[in-house]
């Protein structure tokens, strides 16, 4: 784990919360990306060398929905860059956490992605990021 | 604000966490420093450019005590580092954010602080930090 990837942020209304994070961030949203299999439409936002990602469920069964019927807006969960995601998997799992994807997912901004049971990581969502190389 | 200068995770117990996030981060906290007047004692973890603070009560009136027992273990906010507090501050407030600390307070790891009112940020309890500077 190098950086932070990303933080992302569960909320309610996604045009609402980009205006409100650029006037926070003092810079534009960069994209907005949907996906599907999620349940989930993001917009995402640069801060130096990390990023902002804001959540909206797209849907009454996506986790973000789930997540701020529980919960309400905010913190959602934390990311990490990994440049070797099945070795850090491996890794992790060898260090005695659990891992929610054996096999990494396909995640927002280009990315292959996993997550660690929040139990086991005091209650914190921690996914594990590796970019994915064209060709 | 130019990077996420660290996330805060609020924990119980500062010793068996220093262990977890040791594990989960690969590198060994680098610091331990007690901030008596918020009642906290925190650890310091890197991870390049982005730091992890990990955030225990010192005493039952301590904002991290209150924390963890209204919404349990977990992360309490999100530090973007900035190179001047105060114009940022005053740029905030321009934009209709309320700053909880007007005058910037010393906070750990040699840092100038001040806190986001959280209801102007999707729930979000949001830090800027500046350095302080030697001499």
């Amino acid at each position: 784990m190098h950086k932070i990837e990303h933080l992302g942020i569960a909320v309610k209304n996604l045009e609402e919360s980009n205006i409100l994070f650029a006037k926070l961030l003092g810079t534009e949203h960069y994209k907005i990306e949907e996906v599907a299999s999620e349940g989930v439409r993001t917009s995402f936002f640069k801060s130096g060398p990390n990023k902002v990602e804001l959540l909206e469920a797209t849907n009454a069964d996506s986790p973000i929905a789930k997540f701020l019927e529980k919960k309400g807006e905010g913190i959602h969960h934390i990311a990490f860059a990994v440049d070797d995601i099945v070795a850090e998997i491996s890794r992790l799992k060898g260090e005695g956490f659990k891992v929610l994807n054996e096999i990494p997912k396909k995640g927002a901004d280009n990315k292959l992605v996993a997550f660690l049971h929040p139990k086991g990581t005091n209650d914190v969502l921690v996914e594990l990021c590796q970019e994915i190389k064209e060709g």
